[in-house]
């Protein structure tokens, strides 16, 4: 398999940016304040389908042949990149077949729904999950396009560091969530490509964190029974992007459920924009760090604005 | 007292533009499918302080005379007004003394307080509002700044929309929610001094109708007792903002509460940003209304984000 680089990154972007929205990059001197350095925001919940997958999706899509198009896609996903899937799929006139747990959140099911994805449920394992899918894919003959252990996907979810550091030259740390690792994996890679001065840190809620054991371990360990607010940061790493990040992350730091829903609704009062719990967990790093960012210009990315609002936590 | 004209709205933009945030223009092809035109919404919930009213307090700061800042200024307010007017206060180092209705929403009691507006409350109806502000005035020597009843104010107002059309130059239609006229006001003037083909609509909630009464019986007829989620459109116009009103707006258009709350809603849901009801009125207008705006290039304010999450209405 081709490890994804910045040059493969770069030209996913042009592929892809006509199709995306070039996201804005939000800052509040109200929470800079709280925070005692300059944050830099790059708005991916203001991404198409709520969520920076649409990038990766549309990346994967786009490179695939006529004559694999006609088949469709198919994957299995906990809500944003089932959306994102379906939703590049449809632009392109192909079928995008969906395997979702049937607790995943409503919100996320809706949207798949409405973006034209053709859903099969399942029970909420990975084992069910993938002879699901199998059986879906062995029946149409439709691609798999994996969340995350996929180099297209990586590649595109790269790109929204790419435009953060387009946008702002200057930022000495990039915090990215990581779950399955494919948007840290893009995001680390275009950082470290552009200059090997900027740290990157991976954050991660500390009731989910298998990337933080697998990192400092030095060794593949599974999420098993995560239970965080943070939905959609449930999934383990895989052997490529434990790899990439191995490589060319600094550091990974978890923090508390509390510290993940203060940092969420601090944004949502301050900022008057809508993230999802995986996004805030990011901005919670910071917030229960304060020395160690003092004074620093940090580049965050908030992840996606999926939310079910009948299920707030404040 | 003078009119405020286009000239003077240009001149108030240079004179706060570096106070305050040139809120960003953002669509969705989600929601201009779902209405069946083509919808720009200027963001004034992601202004400072979470409205447009930071842009009139701004100005109306900033011409005041050092002595005049001295002695501080004062006012009465059902909040966004309030909270502008402390932080544009705080960043010259006056003071700002705000009358506030004991039932005003907790995160606008909550915003004043942290913007450092010194809060004396008061029964909620106009005369206790009065006679304690005068109180104030009278004991402190601060200046009145009337939350819309101000040509100061109102040519701060204009600037929302003077960017929006230095932004997107061919809008047909512009609507802003009509409450006590002063983002109304300014927004007309601006329309119709850059291009008098530019339809302007005031959107007002039925349960708040007083301005469209006026309007359309062509004598001012006062806000009695109104009861809408629109909490920032509860009070009545003034002679000013009637007049200016009179001669620059096309059109007044009544909705629904329950169109408010779909309306809402669904930009929380789809352009992931937290508008508050006051600002879903413009949209629910357009919703409400499709065949009236078919294939058209609307220009919206959204008015303002501060909302008690403890109160959401879905």
């Amino acid at each position: 398999m081709i490890q994804p680089n910045l040059k493969e990154i770069k030209n996913a972007h042009l592929r892809i940016a006509s199709y995306i929205n070039k996201t804005p990059v939000l800052t509040s001197s109200n929470i800079n304040e709280i925070a005692g350095c300059n944050l830099f925001f790059k708005c991916e919940n203001l991404q198409k389908v709520g969520a920076f997958k649409y990038r990766g999706a549309s990346n994967a899509i786009l490179k695939l042949s006529k004559a694999e198009l006609e088949k469709g896609v198919a994957t299995h996903s906990s809500g944003n990149h089932a959306a994102a899937l379906s939703l590049a799929a449809k632009k392109q006139n192909a079928k995008a077949y969906i395997v979702m747990p049937n607790n995943a959140p409503k919100s996320k099911i809706e949207a798949v729904k409405s973006y034209g994805g053709i859903i099969t449920f399942c029970e909420p394992t990975l084992v069910a999950r993938e002879s699901t899918l199998k059986a879906i894919v062995e029946e149409t003959g439709a691609i798999f396009i994996h969340p995350f252990d996929n180099p297209n996907i990586i590649e595109g979810q790269g790109t929204a560091c790419l435009e953060l550091l387009n946008e702002h030259k200057n930022l000495e740390i990039i915090i990215a969530p990581v779950g399955g690792g494919g948007l840290l994996s893009g995001t680390s890679i275009v950082a470290k490509g552009i200059d090997k001065n900027i740290k990157v840190i991976a954050a991660e809620p500390k009731n989910a964190d298998d990337a933080y054991k697998s990192f400092y371990q030095n060794k593949f360990i599974e999420s098993i029974n995560p239970n965080t607010i943070a939905d959609g940061l449930l999934t383990s790493l895989s052997e490529l992007t434990f790899s990439i990040i191995k490589k060319n992350v600094d550091e990974i730091i978890t923090v508390s459920e509390e510290a993940i829903i203060f940092a969420m609704k601090l944004v949502w009062q301050r900022m008057k924009i809508i993230i999802e719990p995986s996004s805030a967990v990011a901005l919670a790093v910071v917030l229960s760090n304060k020395e160690k960012f003092k004074n620093k210009s940090v580049g965050i990315i908030f992840s996606g604005g999926n939310v079910d609002f009948d299920k707030l936590p404040f």
